[in-house]
């Protein structure tokens, strides 16, 4: 079987990428690699991008179009030191924490929402068999 | 800035979370470490998981809620030496590749469909200033 080495690429579709992509540079640091009128892309890390779809901007390409809707669920993965940061930092952006979660592995989990609502978390490692 | 440490969690909302992760099970190797009715959560790699939702199951929690349509994309890193495979692997699974994209880094993607459409692709260096 063929390997994947991770996740490269996770995408949300928003009604406005400009928008989003302050909303993920101001609060994540996540540096813009493309934009165009179709989408920003921003560097979550040395290989891996989050990419802001404009909605409906990639349901007509005329190869591999593609398209959502609704409040999608993110997850990114922080260090246990820096959970503290994450609590105050949040609401000092004006960013409610719609859920503070501990898992029965340890692991803590913050959610709250982007400018589209979706669905964002942040967790320590103790979430999953395999984090 | 608070730091992460990289993208923990992608999801897609689906159909039929069984038939999704017997594709994903099948196709990528990944394997099942939760599972219940309303979603299966599958390990892309130590610290990765991609969850496959019921669309609509998560809808109307009473805490974070969360639900999407359409058909999304996600894409993952592979090596420029697990290329070849995957051309012949995914035909062999009565997969259609519906690209086949070389980049001007240098990079190739393959785009193809999962079980609801989503589109998928793998992805080998050189497609993005960060990867």
């Amino acid at each position: 079987m063929p390997n994947v080495t991770g996740i490269l690429e996770t995408a949300l579709y928003v009604n406005d990428p400009e928008r989003s992509a302050r909303f993920y540079q101001t609060v994540f640091g996540f540096e813009i690699i493309v934009k165009s009128e179709r989408l920003i892309a921003l560097a979550v890390r040395e290989g891996q991008v989050l990419l802001l779809f404009k909605k409906g901007a990639s349901a007509n390409l005329p190869q591999s179009p593609h398209d959502g809707d609704g409040q999608l669920h993110l997850a990114f993965a922080i260090s246990r030191g820096e959970l503290e940061h994450w609590l105050t930092w949040l609401p000092e952006h004006g960013i409610a924490i719609e859920e503070d979660r501990t898992w029965d592995r340890g692991g803590r989990s913050l959610y709250f929402r982007d400018p589209d609502q979706h669905l964002l978390e942040v967790a320590t490692p103790g979430v999953w068999a395999n984090y």
